[in-house]
């Protein structure tokens, strides 16, 4: 995991109006679509639910860090961070896929530099 | 996992000056110790060595969202996140007790509401 100064960013997302979120198999699917849209490189995927027709958390763990999926079906509401280290991968990318897979809206959504920039 | 909105706090730290980062045990330790001192609910921990003196990567999957712990002991740094869901969770808490593991300043620091504060 190189560490390149000034190309590490966060991506936060708060979604909306999604659809789908109690769908363990999307969740797991979706991060590792996200990984592969942000050129990142998934060492291991984990998904967790919390019941049937409850929402599910997920993480996948990536060799530039980490893409995780918090859901809450009951509000239709999703939380998502994206955190990618180096020159050659796309956060934003990755987003994309994850507001498409769940027909989601964007509520809020922050962009945040990681580490040292020079 | 309740969603009670308001509640839903995202707190990222990048460090510097750390010690012990290219340590698996202690990140393991560190990522359950961090959620214990939080309040909140380990589901399954999860950590990757990149290899002897190389950085580690880390989440814990919590009942209340996740934290995660990434290492780059060449550069003596860290990024951790905390998001943690719920009124009786303490992300602050939960960083102090990552911050001593590896007794390291912390550099930068970003305070996040997420989802629906109302």
């Amino acid at each position: 995991m190189a560490h390149l100064p000034g190309t590490s960013v966060h991506l936060l997302a708060d979604l909306c109006q999604g659809k789908r979120l109690s769908d363990f198999e999307l969740v797991e699917a979706t991060l590792r679509q996200a990984a592969l849209a942000a050129g990142a490189k998934v060492l291991s995927v984990h998904v967790h639910a919390f019941g049937e027709g409850m929402g599910v958390t997920g993480v996948a763990l990536l060799a530039e860090s980490h893409i995780s999926i918090h859901t809450w079906p009951e509000t239709g509401e999703a939380a998502v961070d994206l955190f990618v280290c180096g020159n050659d991968v796309d956060a934003a990318a990755g987003l994309d896929v994850i507001v498409g897979n769940f027909s989601a809206e964007i509520l809020r959504r922050h962009r945040i530099e990681r580490l040292s920039r020079t």
